[in-house]
């Protein structure tokens, strides 16, 4: 089975959009074992899309599309493939009285415009969203409508499948809707592949350590750069996705026993949340102190569910003052070493661990520019520390006053919870 | 004049890489006022290669393609289109010397492989890769090579420009080298447009504000609806791009004339930058008291650069002990009404506020899920405060229990930044 993806929106044929629900999309496709060959996009423009579509769907079985689906004049995907496919539109009641009773609940009136979201070709089904006013739709093209359009069948049922542009609803659409639909339909045979996340090598070297698995074959291991960290992804395709487990799994295990420490987790794991499972299992408690990361960390590491069993406070102190008033940093570090130095990051990391009354103290003080840099302390120098029961280390970091301000927070917080990782595995990690 | 742009990459294909060279292509081309109606992503697979750039050429004057430039042999871009014009590939003395002199600088010998990186096809020239060891390729393509490939050309040079897939590469050799090369070239026309940001107000209701406007042709205005925000698309072409501001203005002014508090900025402008310019010339402070946003404010506001001139301390009270003891939240507050009430937001918005010596104080208590719901206090139930001199405000936000933690703390975040921007614009507005 075969599937394209057709993003519409002319926001993204002029780079005002980066159009994450492509990658969304083809990685699930992947996931469900429908090859996909081709991604396209146009602007919301009737011929460029009906064009689109055609090519598409004389390519493949599945055309999935994105966007133009919302109230205004400038929504056209559902009418043009209408059109395409001389099909009237009809008004679903249902959807009109949900999208009535969604706007009962706001503040102003339904504007006339929304009332189009309620129409769709006749014969297609409605893929309903649950999180927005516009749904999308599920249309199975019998051999007659495929003739209309002048699309040769080969005798399968092709189908399209479209969804909003924005990415949090597609995505919510696609888990709830899509999926079972295709599996149902579609899905042939089964693709499964996990990524092994790692953290503190880079994409040579972990290709080098794995140059052996590489040309394997099924499964086939790749290894990727990301940001920040390096994945290794494995992938097997077998009868059914038990069937491609029990290749994966051999390879899967020789190289997590391979790389020990440095992979931190698997798929979604993120180091926060493999920060958040060591704590839960040791039953330890940490707390922030950040200063040049300004809560991102503490935002990381309360992006996981249930982390509120193991955070209790943190603190953004921005200001030298509270540096020390909350965090006992004495004014003399202060005054001989200043804030971003060795001395005020281990003062911080007592300091916060003290206040919090937490196992764990960890803080982050540095220079995130584009500003504020010396000879002496560039943009870019950053000093972290971690201090639990008699235990303290550092960790200065030279991240370059190139770096842009958002990467070098967003390095400088993964070298942070990497360091609580680290430490709650084995704290001579750390040595 | 018009360009396509080709990716090429099977790891497009497979969702592992998102692929933002489109959107920073896309962009740049409207920059140089070239329209760009496709953009159509492909695998590393000869046919398919072929196949896209004989649609993309067949439509348009240029088709730009990156990746598939590696040294590897599934690297097939310039070998693909090559084939496609029956063209041989010669070698290129000069680029092996450099590739060559590139890698004695590292402590490893030039993989063979490498070499294959100093080919292009006959007649191509060479599109340098200042940072990188594989070039490009410019090939400006004669009617009778068109002809070779089954492609009409209508009088009108067609060329290819190709790119590696490595972003970093692929800008720094689009800015040093196409840039000059279409402009001479190819570049009639400048567009110039600007985004006006909205936060407030739907997509429907904010296209029905400026329906009027929606029709126009020169310059145009689009709505797009964006992640918890509208934006207001105004785009102009003329033969400069002072011609074509003097024709875009008055619709530009138009807008945030009559959508007043709604729009709050243009184009990179996000919430928080919004209220750090309110900020800053008001010589005001904020400090933000989180609970179920864990940082996320804290880190929003300090993502904008001179943050520090108005963020003093921010804090992430988790734990009740610490709305206590840090923000003096009362413990009969705590006992009665509990951590998520209007009655701790209010005290929580006070504390910090005294806490930090601020101007504003901010709070945030909620239930951000997926567990932790109630029948009295479901996820999703968020209070915000917002304290200042002789000013106190309050919001209620039921962002229902179905939304995605993530979602959920963005969006009280945006609510939340969006209370201090209107209280800095007017604090009769928060009435």
């Amino acid at each position: 089975m075969t599937a394209e993806i057709l993003s519409i929106g002319t926001e993204l044929l002029l780079g005002d959009v980066l159009n994450t629900n492509s990658q969304f999309l083809a990685s699930e496709l992947a996931k469900l074992g429908i090859d996909c060959y081709f991604q396209t996009t146009v602007g919301d423009n009737t011929e460029r899309v009906k064009e689109a579509a055609i090519a598409a769907l004389a390519r493949a079985d599945i055309l999935i599309t994105t966007g133009g689906l919302g109230p205004t004049s400038d929504d056209l995907t559902i009418e043009s493939l209408a059109e395409l496919f001389e099909s009237p539109m009809i008004l679903d009641r249902e959807v009109l009285n949900k999208i009535e009773s969604l706007f009962a609940k706001r503040p102003y009136k339904m504007p006339e415009s929304n009332k189009k979201q309620a129409y769709r070709p006749q014969g297609a089904d409605l893929l309903p969203n649950p999180v927005g006013t516009a749904p999308g739709i599920i249309w199975q093209l019998s051999e007659k409508l495929l003739k209309t359009a002048s699309i040769s069948s080969s005798g399968v049922t092709k189908s399209i499948l479209s969804f909003p542009g924005v990415p949090f609803e597609c995505k919510t659409m696609w888990r709830e809707t899509a999926v079972p639909f295709l599996q149902k339909h579609y899905a042939s045979g089964c693709l499964w592949s996990c990524e092994l996340k790692h953290y503190g090598i880079g994409e040579s070297a972990l290709a080098e350590m794995f140059a052996h698995l590489l040309g394997k074959s099924n499964p086939t291991v790749a290894p990727y750069a990301g940001r920040g960290e390096c994945r290794l992804r494995v992938s097997a395709k077998a009868s059914s996705s038990e069937q491609a487990i029990i290749l994966a799994q051999p390879i899967v295990d020789e190289i997590t026993t391979k790389s020990k420490h440095l992979c931190y987790g698997i798929n979604d794991d993120t180091l926060e949340s493999a920060v958040g499972k060591l704590l839960s299992s040791k039953n330890l408690t940490v707390a922030v102190a950040e200063s040049c990361t300004g809560g991102l960390v503490s935002k990381r590491l309360t992006d996981v569910v249930g982390s509120s069993k193991y955070i209790r406070l943190n603190v953004v102190t921005y200001a030298d003052q509270f540096k020390h008033t909350l965090l006992n940093v004495s004014q003399d570090i202060l005054a001989t070493h200043g804030a971003v130095s060795a001395q005020c990051a281990e003062a911080m990391a007592h300091g916060v661990r003290t206040l919090s009354s937490t196992d764990i103290g960890l803080s982050i003080t540095g220079i995130a520019g584009p500003d504020g840099g010396t000879t002496d302390k560039p943009v870019g120098l950053i000093y972290l520390g971690l201090a639990a029961n008699n235990f303290y280390t550092g960790k200065i970091l030279h991240l370059g006053p190139s770096t842009p301000r958002a990467e070098l927070r967003y390095r400088a917080a993964n070298e942070a919870l990497n360091m609580v990782r680290l430490y709650l595995l084995d704290p001579k990690l750390l040595a």
